[in-house]
């Protein structure tokens, strides 16, 4: 890490934007979701604002209401090699799933990015909780929640020991001597676990950043768990100041526990912007894309969110009390969009709104100032290290942010303005990872 | 398939090109092997010469011999949609194992690809017999040959019924009504076959070419049939004209039981390239080239086509007569291998240099005229569609193609002067894959 704590932004690229009516405002092309020439012009916006990197979600299943708005159709692993070709700095996260990959596949993929980037690569580590993507493996559905983290551990060490297979030296490339790769340095790490055995050593030789970055996103015990032993950013999820600050000292508290720097994770909750040269004009950008949502789409996020049927919900009135406990209560989403709730004393319609109609994250709807004031607040409080921006509208939203925000959090000091490295671990702060021999030999 | 019958060249990107030694010419780049900028250089040769594809080998595991020359590093799709951003008409070929991926997480990727390039990918679908790779993925070593092929066979129904689950005109975006897609033209698949179970549907809407192209490189009785039930183009491996001949008419006539058109599988050989300006210039760079491979090497090579052990061979000496038969000796290279040396009765080093100290597949050493009378004769004789060209060395071997034997081929009406789509299957002639309802729905 460098001395002085800086801001990290990243732009999560949900196609049309985070808002679900996202695509059919008179700009937005329905089709976009399916069009690499959306992703490249959203991620050369993104660069031309000198944020961290963008990020693409991925589920391996048609898991959202395809009748009402786009979804991540695309693999993501394939959108960004495209855009790597076509940007130069900006870093690119994608999305795997450690209960539906194998190990060697997903390093050797990654590895590959990694190369193709330069060193701009980082991989988002989930365990896919949704029931359809497991009926497309294979499973009835998808695997108990503490099962599927004791697989994603023993499979991020299998990742990650193969990333290290290879020496930073091993290639040696001797015209005269005939001497090609020096085998010795390449490294087989003989893995035998309880789900996973995986001889290697990877076909990849090692890339400018060492490892591609590991980014996480848990909420769960588990999940903050594989968060603080694996990852170097974390994808949070709060809904206000102390709850963002409890989650950051959690996270670095178990980090210290595994033996690592504690300010080396970088915490970046998600981030929903509705910005607007004045208050009135963002509050009415909000509207109109609110009432685009058709409400029985929205009903039914809300109701999955809480695992109840959306029958049990009236617009009119509160949320039930109690609420019946799903068994995968701690979710993070279930406790944040309850607290939402009661804290203002919502109707389920109110609720909906503030929700932005099934947005998930925390919305800020204001001027480039108000947002500016925000971020910094978050970023000094301590709850934040940066944010994961999900822009109302792409690519739209993001021209407005980096045209209108980013300038002033670089006038305050809190932003590059340039980027001073290449790799996405220099952008992010992070030290290049420093070959280590595999586990259990030499 | 169009009236006329046309000739196909793809180029096989074999790093460094396919003579072991050429990474250790003075033009050469060791690491070219893994720098993407080296994959675009020569697809745009590929592309200036109107050749149909480039065609990416691949194994996942590391199973030559690293130190003394490159090998497949990268992971082909992503080294892919890195050249689709730089490139707009050549076809993309990248090969994937059915044993050792999941047919959702595959078919996601191809037609993912099959997006982003606007229609320009094949799947060439290998069983990978290698050892190696099979310990990369929990397994003791490669499972049994007919096991391989059964898998594969139902592997590549799974893909092909996973790209049929969208209607073509599933995608309706309608902003007024605010209906995005239309649910009910997207279809389950609900496999539930001897080894995969997979529900579907696919998160990606169908491509410009309906299913990327599916290729195949059967030369076992069931790699034929494999071939012959579900390839759109195949690699084959001959040394001579009659032997072709003869395995394209079995491969059509095992197709017509199929109850496919035989004349709608494009058979396209390997064909090693040796070009100089002169036949003596085309001899001296066949010599510089295989007097840079380093012997042991070589003899290691033909010892594993053989399945012997290298200290049976005496370099100048010929084969030993019998050869102990191996389990998978209807395997083509070996085939291919032993009549080479029966043929001309050559001592082991006469055996090795004609076969490039490992290149594997039929060499042409010649001028550019030399080159396309070859072509020529192999095309009327009815022993290829075209070839899967494999220079010598890269880019410099292609670009002596492209620039020295593509303008003959064209002068004698053989070759197109310029793509006539956009497609590969166009490239290939064939016709754009109409939707077709999931078997046993509808």
């Amino acid at each position: 890490m460098s001395a002085r704590r800086e801001l990290h932004l990243n732009v999560n690229l949900l196609h049309a934007g985070v808002y679900p009516s996202a695509w059919r405002l008179p700009d937005s092309r329905p089709d976009a979701f399916v069009d690499i020439d959306h992703y490249v012009r959203v991620a050369r916006v993104a660069e031309r604002g000198k944020l961290d990197a963008i990020f693409l979600a991925d589920t391996p299943a048609i898991n959202d209401r395809i009748d009402h708005r786009p979804f991540m159709a695309l693999e993501p692993t394939i959108v960004l090699a495209s855009v790597a070709a076509a940007t130069t700095h900006i870093g690119l996260i994608a999305t795997a799933s450690t209960s539906y990959n194998e190990p060697y596949n997903l390093a050797r993929r990654f590895a590959t990015l990694d190369l193709v980037s330069r060193g701009r690569v980082g991989w988002n580590v989930v365990t896919t909780a949704d029931a359809a993507a497991g009926r497309n493996f294979g499973f009835a559905g998808a695997s108990e929640h503490g099962a599927r983290y004791a697989r994603a551990r023993e499979f991020t060490q299998v990742v990650h020991a193969l990333w290290d297979s290879w020496e930073d030296d091993a290639l040696v490339g001797d015209k005269v001597s005939g001497r090609f790769a020096d085998s010795a340095k390449v490294h087989a790490i003989d893995h035998r676990g309880t789900h996973y055995s995986v001889a290697g050593p990877l076909t990849v030789p090692r890339s400018p950043q060492g490892r591609p970055v590991t980014v996480q996103a848990g909420g769960s015990e588990d999940g903050r768990d594989l968060a603080a032993a694996t990852a170097d950013a974390v994808f949070s999820l709060a809904q206000t100041i102390p709850d963002g600050a409890a989650y950051a000292a959690d996270l670095r508290a178990r980090a210290a526990r595994y033996g690592r720097d504690p300010a080396a994770i970088v915490v970046l909750p998600g981030l929903a912007t509705v910005i607007g040269g004045t208050e009135a004009e963002a509050r009415r950008r909000q509207d109109e894309l609110w009432e685009l949502v058709p409400i029985a789409y929205s009903l039914a996020r809300l109701a999955g969110t809480l695992r109840i049927d959306p029958d049990w919900l009236d617009l009119d009135k509160p949320l039930p009390d109690p609420l019946p406990l799903p068994p995968d209560a701690n979710h993070t989403m279930f406790q944040g969009t309850v607290a939402l709730a009661r804290r203002d004393n919502l109707t389920v319609r109110q609720l909906l709104r503030a929700l932005g109609g099934g947005v998930g994250h925390r919305i800020i709807v204001g001027t480039p100032e108000q947002v500016a004031d925000d971020i910094e607040a978050w970023f000094r409080a301590g709850a934040a290290d940066g944010f994961n921006l999900m822009p109302d509208v792409l690519p739209d939203g993001l021209e407005t942010f980096v045209d209108a925000v980013v300038p002033i959090l670089q006038r305050r000091g809190l932003f590059r303005r340039d980027y001073e490295g290449s790799t996405l671990r220099e952008h992010l702060g992070l030290e290049r990872v420093a070959w280590t021999p595999p586990a259990g030999r030499r």
